[in-house]
């Protein structure tokens, strides 16, 4: 079904969706070619204002560049938000191209090599650590370049989050350190020569339920204020983690901030200027950010009946939005919001199937789904592409071209 | 648990796999980075002569370039196969660059733009048609060329094949015209100026079930017998697909081929040499041929505990090999087979937990897995990496360089 709320946030001009004011016929002709992804410079602007009025200011905004690390977004966010978080060297070097400031971009992830643990310590961006044995080679190879690693430690908590996209805490983890092990590791950053910053406590993410990201903040600022007290070095960082979904299926409900806001607001004021009165406190957003403020436009190559069903095919697919057709990860394949993006206004007509381009069944986009009549040459538009899109699908999968990426 | 038989077809040397007779920690150093892809060019070449073997000589070979596309890969089958099948226009280059004669490439998926079908008739490969439209525009596109295309029509049956991996016949499909429509299409394929030669009918894939497979065979004969009844045009041609599935799981049995080669050696003997004296019959294989040849190898960058469970981080995860960690599609998560490659004649000695260096949970390579014991430096050998590994995974996910692909 058209997503007619969605569609809004991006505008129309004479029945066809606009990004960044332009007729996605006109950016196709652009792009030289569909399918293609857009992005809208003003809903990056316009979600960076709603979390900075929502959220008190004393808590920061880091943007994970992992949902998105189009260079060009990258750099428009850098200008908006205070610190980048990244996962991998190549999103470190994008990080460092902009003007924020190497002691505000964190690199996390539990695989890092020497390699990629010399490059963050000689940038001097904060490494935050995800067991023992990498804070001993942090300490090692701070040693052998003559320089003091910035470092945080990433903390696996001891409780876990229910109701989350993706558990990323609690239980046993391959991310952080088990609380419990925290204080024997911060005596032995103690006596090592690094620069030990704080915690970044991580739960869950994708997450469209207030009452349980707010219940995991506390326990996350609980926590933090815990290992603050047992901890021989002053706490001056602590990442909060992020956690913040977005509404993908008919009946997501989008996530209430205000109640997000509120409770951060009460968290500033009574225990983290109690117990973390020097913590920077920061959390980290990256699909939040970033995913509602993008599309896939795709075209329509052929329009067929089988046996009672009517099929488009696009020239797009799975390649591109492996998400979107229900393959990368999920239990229960369910269509995200798509629409006729050449005839957006349109009411729906018929009930047609959207399929990719792709010699396999996986390549779904969009099954029984309420359309305006599209026909060969028509573009159709995925929403919330904006995160976890091009980057997390198989872009090489039967080697069709790769899509354009256009900010707008 | 490291899977001995998988192994001993690969070899080894001083504990160590061997892949193409080279120690895997030497394939390291030769690829200058860990993780790396190599197939094994000796396995590839004794699976062509097991299916010589077996499948009668009638029934010609033809390889699946989507399961492995490396041009060293492609080139080496092109000497040992009968034909190509490809799925887009880069696959189809590829196939040219072999000796295969482009009258022996076929080219099949749901979503051909014109483009691809101009390079395709161009190129004198055979277009698999997947729909009315298609072949609409195919005869145009011919004529615009002046080059009469040599065409063949994907046919939906109008039956299913239960117990398939995936189903691509049956029902509503993408794929094909519905087997029902197909009279209609024949006799305006005579009065279009085309070079018809038969059909395509493929009805599943990744399939171990010998019974199964024969019965889709039978049927998809019976149809093509049946189609060529009412056909005006002689039939020159059928391709019968494949659907061989390779063993992945600790409890799937290998497809019995001696099975399926008495199966088609029937069908020649009996039906296709009444109802298609004409045809070229082939076979279209990807997976069953590239599959068990290749493995992907990567290095623990940490071994680290979490309450009770022991976790070898590695340097390679999903963005290399996003089936085995049960993301593509797949419902119920199951371990690929996997081993310490530096430790390959290692019994069991612990159990752990293998995920790649991805920041999110889903990066899980092997869950509760028993290896001989394997520290930071070893290497983990995944088995069945050679087909629908590294071009059907996300491999710009978080940023992560390229893995290095090795033919031995």
């Amino acid at each position: 079904m058209t997503d007619h709320a969605t569609a809004a946030a991006f505008g129309r001009d004479v029945g066809r969706l606009t990004v960044g004011g332009v007729p996605v016929d006109r950016l196709a002709e652009r792009a030289g070619s569909t399918p293609f992804f857009a992005y809208d410079r003003r809903l990056l602007t316009e979600r960076i204002g709603l979390l900075r009025a929502t959220l008190p200011p004393e808590v920061k905004l880091s943007y994970a560049v992992k949902a998105n690390p189009m260079p060009a977004v990258v750099q428009h966010l850098a200008g908006l938000v205070d610190g980048l978080d990244v996962a991998s060297a190549l999103e470190m070097r994008t990080a460092l191209d902009t003007t924020v400031p190497p002691e505000r971009i964190s690199f996390a992830g539990p695989g890092k090599t020497d390699a990629e643990l010399r490059s963050a310590i000689a940038a001097g961006v904060t490494v935050e650590m995800e067991s023992e044995n990498e804070a001993d080679r942090v300490a090692a190879l701070g040693r052998v370049l003559g320089i003091r690693p910035r470092v945080a430690v990433r903390v696996n908590p001891d409780f876990a989050v229910k109701g989350s996209g993706m558990r990323l805490g609690g239980g046993p983890q391959q991310f952080g350190v088990d609380a419990e092990r925290v204080p024997a590791l911060l005596k032995d950053l103690e006596r090592a020569d690094v620069d030990f910053l704080g915690f970044h406590i991580f739960a869950g993410s994708q997450n469209l339920h207030a009452d349980i990201l707010a219940e995991a903040q506390r326990r996350t600022v609980d926590l933090a204020v815990r290992l603050a007290g047992e901890s021989p070095l002053p706490v001056r960082y602590l990442n909060l983690g992020g956690g913040f979904g977005i509404p993908y299926h008919d009946r997501d409900v989008p996530l209430d901030l205000a109640a997000i806001g509120a409770n951060l607001t009460e968290l500033v004021a009574g225990p983290i200027r109690a117990g973390l009165p020097r913590a920077r406190v920061a959390i980290e957003l990256g699909r939040y950010i970033v995913g509602e403020a993008g599309v896939y436009v795709t075209r329509v190559i052929d329009r067929k009946e089988s046996r009672g069903t009517t099929f488009l095919v696009v020239d797009g697919g799975l390649h591109h939005q492996l998400a979107a057709s229900g393959n990368f990860g999920q239990v229960i394949r369910r269509n995200y919001p798509l629409g006729v993006a050449t005839r957006i206004d349109g009411e729906p007509e018929e009930t047609v199937t959207v399929v990719g381009c792709l010699c396999t069944p996986l390549d779904l986009l969009g099954k029984d789904v309420s359309l305006p009549r599209a026909g060969v040459g028509d573009l159709i538009v995925l929403f919330q592409a904006g995160a976890y899109g091009l980057t997390a699908s198989p872009t090489a999968f039967l080697g069709h071209p790769a899509p354009a990426e256009m900010l707008l």
